[in-house]
């Protein structure tokens, strides 16, 4: 059902800190920086070889990427596993009585997403990730 | 130098409780269950497409696995990146000035290992493999 890692999301308090550290210093490339203004964080992907690593920062005080910072720290946030049917996935999820965040996908940067909840999945946040066409 | 991440270690409290999670709800499939008594944990290795998913747990308190538990709760513990030479890679990061758990690598589990400390890579633990032939 999740048929590989799509990507690996890092919080951090600053992204031109963090993209100095995980480009200049451990080498990766920077594929794309883009704002996600309705999530009040901005994003930078790297190219992992099979998959990403996303390194995000909040841009607002209020956001939930803020409050994960002050509750835990700069580190992991969720695992992103790449499904061929996001809403199937969901649904089957939901059968075996796991606690979802997003109950349907919505529109994500790459795709279709929804995020199951951490206290269903021993504290790893884990995102599904429907890819565009 | 990082070429491709080969997994993403999660930390549980109870390693048969997270494979029911992972395996019978989440559909992975588990490929090996190993005890590392040097470490003080046990971990399973469950496949995820282009690379896996290790859940761990300690097997005593005392252990490193056990106070992250303690500190932090169960989640991710570290991503896991495949170099082709991790004798290279480690002095190439040292030259970087980032702050290194092993100075130079040990056995692990499918290779020869090493740990980048999570203060110099913005509270992610990086762990560095060198597969068997």
């Amino acid at each position: 059902m999740l048929t590989r890692i799509d990507h690996v999301g890092i919080v951090v308090h600053d992204l031109d800190a963090s993209l100095k550290t995980y480009c200049d210093d451990l080498g990766f490339r920077l594929l794309q920086r883009v704002s996600i203004p309705e999530q009040m964080v901005e994003a930078a992907f790297l190219d992992a070889g099979n998959g990403t690593i996303e390194l995000i920062a909040p841009t607002d005080e209020s956001s939930g990427t803020a409050r994960f910072l002050q509750n835990r720290g700069e580190g992991t946030h969720h695992i992103c596993f790449e499904v061929d049917d996001i809403a199937a996935a969901l649904e089957t999820l939901r059968g075996q009585g796991l606690r979802l965040i997003d109950e349907t996908p919505r529109q994500g940067v790459h795709g279709l997403v929804a995020f199951v909840h951490p206290k269903a999945t021993h504290g790893t946040m884990i995102e599904l990730l429907q890819k565009h066409e």
